[in-house]
């Protein structure tokens, strides 16, 4: 079984934010897979997706600090600088943190660990809506 | 054709560790695919999964102090800080190395390269057991 | 359905390059899909892939840049020195950015968004001709 959506998900402000239960609900024909994976895939290169811990926001805040601290805006060495101090440095971010999550599935459900959730990453001041494709393959 | 395995890893020190034998005896249905991938993924927020050099233990070494570098423990800038100095540092490497490994199957094995194995990355001083979901897909 | 090529990239000098139409051009199944993943897998511990921006040739010069500085070429904590200065440093970034890409495919191409293009990060001084394995699978 294969299945596939679009899911557009609304402007937020550059950080790090939860977006698994909007990934779950754009995918009803989870609940009728046994054994499957779900990819989750990000149609951009200024902002991405990873997978990590889904209780306490201070966490989610501590990735936005290290990243900019990591790859900082405006690097005096980037060449590609025309697009503003943020646009390189999210394309680097985008890179490390990688533009898709590949997830198992089981028994009609997401088998994530239980502190798991998906981060969408905006790495960008204005990043405006963003695109994912979500494809669902099992049986 | 569909398979899922749990595997539990017995608890390792803090490092990077080779588990190419255990994820592949976990599967034994690995040897009936021609062509196929394995799905490997950690239920966890602070360990994660790559693929490196298998030959070399200082390699395994190199890993552990470049990122002991890159993402201080205890770092001052982290708010996140009441789970110990390794616990926020162990996130962010999780996110950088990743959660899952996708590996190709041909003829039966795993289509690694001569030099790749698959490394249990653990970050945390006590990580304890760390538990694996291992989804083969093939014909 | 299923089907695996092999590709063998010509040796290129270290950076980033854009590779996409030799991938697509590498799979000519892909046209008669309809939805599916395309799985990406490079064979190699000191070459790596990535997706990013496929216009500036100068955002890839940007990555060399960066990754050089993130990761030291002979950084005197290196244990693992015998190979050259840039053997242990291409490692680490092989495992930051990744051995692999799975990218959906929608009515028989890469659903890719506008921006996105298929690196190989080459990170050695003499790399070398390098193998990538492309396991498509769809309806």
């Amino acid at each position: 079984m294969w299945t596939q959506h679009e899911l557009t998900l609304r402007p937020v402000r550059r950080g790090f934010h939860l977006i698994t239960r909007e990934v779950v609900a754009a995918v009803p024909e989870l609940a009728s897979v046994g054994v499957g994976l779900l990819h989750v895939f990000i149609q951009h290169t200024s902002a991405s997706l990873t997978l990590n811990e889904n209780a306490s926001p201070d966490v989610r805040r501590d990735f936005e600090r290290y990243f900019n601290h990591a790859v900082p805006d405006g690097w005096a060495e980037y060449e590609h600088a025309q697009e503003g101090p943020d646009d390189m440095a999210a394309h680097i971010k985008t890179s490390l943190l990688g533009p898709s999550l590949t997830l198992p599935v089981r028994a009609g459900r997401l088998a994530l660990g239980t502190w798991q959730g998906i981060y969408l990453c905006e790495h960008r001041d204005q990043g405006g809506a963003r695109k994912l494709l979500l494809t669902l393959q099992g049986e």
